[in-house]
């Protein structure tokens, strides 16, 4: 349980209301600014705009995943009010209070170091990202089976990178029944995907083995998709690129090439929000727990 | 090697492309009538219109996956033109011209009895059902994965029926890391359920095990889900309905309970044209192979 | 419940012992013949000689799985005595009496047709049939990594057959890992052996697809691999025959080629006697309950 | 190619054929001590004495995977003869020679770094771990199937560790139809055993799990099974240890409550020698391809 606790839920998307509908299950108390226009209620969380948050009661503050916009603002689905996120709500919150997002950015850091609160990132986590491939792996194979003409059972698909997520799809495509090659750059992640009953080989024979793909899936988060690499891809080949912006596709040649390739950001709010919200749900009820104890150790 | 084989394939869609494209390369001659507007052409394939097409000479006629329309007119998307499929161009054909379909109806069977001329439903072997439940997989995936907000992973999936399609679909929902039942009503299915590892259930249990359902997926063409196994469902279970028109599902009943429910036909046609086409191929090309090789036999 | 049956079970062997607990339990009145030496005993389940029991109040009699030896005498592993199913104790059972066991032969046909009465063989039943290949399966993987000094992972796999046993062994050595291609004569088998994820051939080339496989196993019982199939196997080849006997290798070919091959009979009751007791219990409880239901039935 | 290498194999055991066989082939040059009963010989491969071996020339020395006794005694499959490693042998060798074992004991580390030559133990390596997973995981399913009389399908499997070991062990026995749940204590190992569609339990949590609980299998090298979490097992339970010895298991505990416990160490070289072998021998052929460039780059 987390009676006692006191949150501000600052919002956002439909993943935050899994969050609150759990938190408050669980018995903390929450203000939830930014949900005006939500219909239904939770019992224990009450709407409130920013300026009714007595920030001084507050221990935690629960951002949307992306945490705002560089300049502050922050991202509500169920408001038209703006909300932007400033050091006065911060400077207001005791001292120990702990400030929750999925990501970060330079805004962000910057206040929150200027205000000293401790800035949790979701997302960084090893197992949010490893949950959040889940989703992750379902849009992406959505989008293939949108985008193709031909079944993924019996395509050769070429993962790129075995990290949290590029063995989520790995593993999901070979269920499917294609013919899956994943390349790597460490030995031990080459003897993991043969171990898999996978292909292995390495990022460096990218362009050997890329004439017989027809789906690519990128993880890496650097340019390995290169003009290169693509023009040795057959013309009927497709690419989701799932790397964080700007994706590791040289996009201007795949089109030149007449290559679909799609970078595609942010999959499990958008396929799977009830799932991407309860893996948050999850994950915060754990470290607020945790909180929870760390106070009530540091009270006696 | 198809050599000396003179095929009509009156169309059609773009699974007859494949088809096309096949029995060109292994050297068949082919009238392609009803395709005008295709940019591209096939080497040993010639557009012509009906009447252009000399019947007297032609072995096999290859009609679109639906056959005709009840009046006998047929579907051409590659066409303004309007075709009709009337007796008279069968009679005309040699009495052991083959004509090719992938279903029938009551008009196509009728003229094709009277011009005694032999009919092969291509859809309703049981290898071609089995390739295509693979296409009718995919777009089932597609289908839950963009009307739920919630993953495949981890959810309760019931499929109703362990038939040629059913065991594809519960195969490839196990593989996504859903947590599979199947009902089916013999014994010998039941039992092939377990040892694949999934959860076997008797169809006449259907309503008790309903409540933890949040996807099913029906292959049985019979009314099985009923307004009182619909009633069992949570409200966020969606059933997605394969079997064929009407499906098996008391749709009026899931929309007043607020269930989601859709019936899907032609799913293989639809998200993978290509492969749907060229499991047609495929089996059309063994197929003819084995015609021919009896006019060489019966002709010695 | 079983209440009102009476039961007389000559046995026999460990299996028999699962059946005994599992109909003891549901409430039947069992005789158990042949299990003098057996330690333990279940309630409601009394030990007897033959002649101890009162058959004309028997409703079923449960042989072990291969009935009896030519000449009538039944395997007993649990006792010194020797048992003798004569004609003598099947006339004084009631008419309706049902006789159950695995298999059959010619004296067991025999003497329950002159005697008329009722003969089920479980073994024979589908359900069984495929619950059974799952032992079978797990015997196989044991004999197969006791006899090589490679990996099954990353083997060539060859499996002929796609019938009950010849699909969960395919199964089962994909999910280790093995390149698993299968052998089969029905094009709606070659199509599931795809839908599966793996390699079909037909039976016909055979001999064409020998020379690169690491270990073959047959579930064909009819000699499919001939002398000429054999000599295009490597060597270092291993060859576990399923089929009943005696088998579809030719053994004395594969010995002079040195090339090793095992007919491998009765996996279930080797490697997992109680896996493959409570199998045989299960179905009969059903088939019981049926009988039991008819005797009522019928009493009315 | 390994062309201008000069090595000396110590031996050893069936593994270190297939080393020597697949270095011979690439060109090195191989000096063979404690093979002198080894009825067959390598093309480029010459048995020899210890000190028959110009030790002054060679560049690599490859020892048995145990590397010595404590006393510096080399296990001699193939001789009858004694090899013992001492300093004098190492003393002989450049500089730079390169000594490989699988692992070391404090003998083999005093030696070694008196001498001041570089030794390289191939087992800690995270490819061959993973690499020498699976023949590890193929001698558990051997010993469990050898040691039940009921199948690992259907069982409840519990994993202990999801390292390098277990990640296999628990892909393996689930693909072989077990309910397999793995027990870690990383949360993101936790989200890892989730996605794989297994089920996660936290090793503090282990007591309560061991109910449910057919077939342990345990990877950790420390004491896990307690007499406490043993209380908790069914009596038919099996545990399989393969952590290093001494174990995690209180195997006195486990013969005084009647549960079977099996320490198993160096399963790949029991049930695939051949394999083991390999594995080996592809990682020491891209070790010495190093060796060789960085040779010739200094020496230029
Ligand atoms: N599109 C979406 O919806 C979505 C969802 C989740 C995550 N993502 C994004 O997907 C990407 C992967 O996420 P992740 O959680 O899997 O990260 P991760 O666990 O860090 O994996 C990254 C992979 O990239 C490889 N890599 C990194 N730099 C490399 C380089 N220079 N050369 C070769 N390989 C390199 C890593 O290999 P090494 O181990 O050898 O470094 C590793 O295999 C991230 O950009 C993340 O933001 C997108
Ligand atoms: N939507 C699409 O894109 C698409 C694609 C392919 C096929 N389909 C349709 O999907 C359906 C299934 O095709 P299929 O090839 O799998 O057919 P199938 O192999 O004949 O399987 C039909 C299944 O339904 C069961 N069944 C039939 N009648 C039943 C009844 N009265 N009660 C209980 N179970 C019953 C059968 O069980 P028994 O074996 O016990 O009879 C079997 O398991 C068909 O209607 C087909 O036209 C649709
Ligand atoms: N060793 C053991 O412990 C053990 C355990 C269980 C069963 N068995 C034995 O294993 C064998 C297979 O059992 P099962 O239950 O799988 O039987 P099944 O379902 O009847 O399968 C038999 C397979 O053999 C094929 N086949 C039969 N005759 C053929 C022929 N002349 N040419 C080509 N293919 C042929 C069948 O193909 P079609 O469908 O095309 O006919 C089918 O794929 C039996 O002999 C059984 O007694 C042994
Ligand atoms: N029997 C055989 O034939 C054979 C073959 C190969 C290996 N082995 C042995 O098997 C064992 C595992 O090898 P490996 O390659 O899998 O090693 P590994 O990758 O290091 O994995 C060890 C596992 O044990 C866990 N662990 C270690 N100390 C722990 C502790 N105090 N409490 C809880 N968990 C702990 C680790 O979890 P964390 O990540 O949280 O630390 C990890 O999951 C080793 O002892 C190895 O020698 C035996």
């Amino acid at each position: 349980m987390l009676t006692g606790l006191n949150i501000a839920v600052i919002g956002g998307d439909a993943r935050q209301l899994e969050v609150i509908r759990k938190l408050a299950e669980l018995d903390a108390k929450i203000w939830m600014a930014g949900f005006d226009q939500l219909d239904h209620g939770f019992a224990g969380a009450a709407k409130a705009k920013m300026n009714e948050i007595d920030f001084t009661a507050i221990h935690a503050i629960i951002l949307p995943v992306p945490g705002s916009a560089m300049n502050g603002t922050i991202d509500t689905v169920f408001s038209n009010e703006e909300i932007s996120l400033d050091r006065k709500w911060l400077d207001r919150t005791p001292e120990d209070t702990v400030i929750y997002s999925g990501i970060s950015n330079a805004y962000l850091d910057g206040i929150l170091k200027e205000a000293k609160r401790k800035h949790v990132q979701l997302l960084e986590r090893d197992d949010v990202a490893i949950y959040n491939s889940i989703p992750t792996v379902e849009g992406t194979i959505m989008m293939v089976i949108q985008n193709t003409d031909f079944t993924i059972h019996g395509s050769s698909v070429s993962v790129l990178g075995l990290g949290r997520v590029g063995m989520s799809v790995a593993r999901a495509f070979a269920g499917l029944g294609a013919k899956v090659k994943v390349g790597a750059r460490k030995s031990s992640d080459l003897a993991r995907i043969e171990e898999m009953g996978l292909t292995p080989f390495r990022l460096l024979d990218l362009a050997n083995t890329a004439a017989d793909t027809d789906i690519c899936i990128n993880t890496i988060p650097h340019l390995v998709l290169t003009a290169e690499v693509l023009a040795e891809f057959p013309s009927h080949a497709i690419v989701i690129d799932l790397a964080s912006k700007p994706g590791g596709t040289d996009f201007k040649f795949a089109e030149k090439r007449g290559i679909k390739a799609m970078l595609a950001p942010g999959l499990p709010g958008i396929v799977a929000p009830k799932t991407a919200g309860q893996i948050l749900a999850n994950v915060l009820t754990q470290l607020l727990s945790e909180q929870l104890k760390e106070r009530k150790g540091s009270a006696q």
